[in-house]
């Protein structure tokens, strides 16, 4: 509902192929297994992400209220879908939310290396203004999403130089050959440092997988992929004034939005703000659905055996 | 000590000219303005960044220590050095460490856009392993920090594509010409997005500068800055055994060190190794000070009417 089409409803025959072959457990009992006043870890029993960092953010909510900010990690988690999701929920608490989270496969060498020990580890952020949309930055530390490549490949599209190098350290510039390369860090060296960063905060702390621990959840749905994330919720009053804050939001929002533009720029956009725009568009005029995926998914309904979507408006 | 080169006792003519004109507090009375179980807001009373951002981490160990983690903000605070220094503080009392800033220039447009809005904002981290260096990062969100286009104009030497562009969006590689252009960030949009939210993290939240209202304190030596930084410190004993926890990254950094290398690298470094090593390195031999910079020191110190550095084996 939100654009990141990446995430949504396109992972449904995955999560339903690793539920069907016991690589994630449909009734999780997840459990608290570390507790301080503002930390907490959970256990989420190889649950489905989603619920288990659901989970974790309502501990959070809670922590940050008592004490002004609450840092919740996850083990025995899974993938989770888009991290703006549970950043975004801080908004409605008048809190502010950081995630950081281990990517469910391994696309990303060391700077100067060949082995892929890390992930596109991403970082998600939510801060509300008060007349203007919040803030939310979701983003891999790669410069460009392993999903990208697999949509150029399959719309017969170059990639540009900067998205992936070859084993000679190359440019790679044709999807189809993805196999024989890599992704690239945001920054070089300072995106892989961010990626290895994030990556121990949400996976080695939490005791979840990282480095030669991750699973490739895309190649094997057997495996529990033991996935960490952290979410960090800061209460917003306790650093002041809670109105003068957002306040102080909506006057940098427009500042930037109203600053001078490069030539050929129509607009300059706030982290976010796109997303914001289509969660809008989509509630009013109903999420579009490929009819290659709808396919895939009245495939899937026909094999469990339940009714395929019904679809207010469609051509079908 | 660590190599940090821009941050050390080069910056010391520019406190010294701030401190002489009023423009920073040499006597400042810190104060706790706001409070709660893991989180604080200290005012700096516009005193020296050192002191301000040492004194918020004194207060998030112990905060961090009762409560699992501690958020603790600074404003009316100044240039602080490297960040790494920071952020290292954690790693003797088995905590890690994330510390946002907000930079004193503005040197980056946000995406798209020609006016200097935003600053380097750094990002550090600190991790502790047990036999292995702690993980250090400490980065700029800008492609490069504006001090090594500065060091590439005295050295007469081109800058790379991909440092800087001009206010028509084409490559600058003359840093003689920096002021014709901006500073790039970091993977574009996504360096903008981190950028900006570190400095709402570290400026807006905590009640000091960001945006138009950062002041240059390389142009202006009067205006208080209002600098503001955030410090978080987490406790590892709130996440499991701590010795459990820095084998794991002891294991991560040797599959990294250790991992396959693109032809022509010689070594995979981590993040914070090579500071680690200066920092052995210069405790055994001295800190290298060129000439030029000895000469600005006896010069100072003539000014200041005090005894010129007296240098162990210098050649002077």
């Amino acid at each position: 509902m939100q654009g990141s089409d990446g995430h949504g409803i396109i992972r449904l025959p995955q999560y339903i192929k690793r539920l069907r072959s016991a690589g994630m457990n449909p009734r999780p009992i997840m459990r608290i297994v570390e507790d301080r006043p503002a930390t907490a870890v959970v256990d989420g029993d190889n649950g489905m992400g989603h619920l288990v960092v659901s989970h974790a953010v309502d501990i959070a909510i809670g922590k940050a209220r008592e004490c002004g900010v609450a840092w919740v990690g996850t083990r025995n988690s899974n993938h989770a879908g888009p991290a703006s999701l549970y950043v975004r929920r801080a908004l409605e608490h008048d809190m502010l939310a950081l995630y950081f989270a281990v990517g469910n496969a391994n696309h990303l060498p060391p700077w100067g290396g060949m082995d892929m020990l890390l992930s596109t580890n991403p970082i998600a952020a939510a801060i509300p203004g008060a007349a203007e949309p919040p803030v939310v930055l979701d983003m891999a530390t790669t410069v460009a999403a392993y999903g990208k490549v697999k949509a150029r490949a399959k719309a017969g599209r170059e990639m540009p130089v900067g998205w992936m190098i070859d084993r000679q350290g190359q440019p790679l510039t044709d999807p189809t050959r993805s196999e024989d390369g890599f992704l690239l860090p945001i920054g070089d060296h300072k995106g892989y440092g961010l990626a290895l960063v994030f990556g121990l905060l949400a996976g080695t702390l939490n005791g979840a997988a990282m480095g030669r621990n991750v699973v490739d959840f895309n190649a094997d749905h057997v495996t529990p992929t033991n996935t960490g994330q952290t979410i960090i919720m800061v209460d917003l009053a306790a650093f002041g004034d809670v109105d003068a804050f957002k306040a102080r939001v909506d006057q940098l929002e427009r500042d930037i939005r109203d600053s001078e533009r490069l030539p050929g720029v129509d607009r300059i956009w706030l982290p976010g703000e796109q997303s914001h725009a289509k969660r809008g568009a989509y509630a009013a005029a109903g999420y579009p659905i490929s009819t290659g995926l709808l396919g895939e998914l009245d495939q899937l309904a026909a094999d469990l055996g339940i009714a395929p979507l019904e679809i207010e408006g469609s051509r079908r």
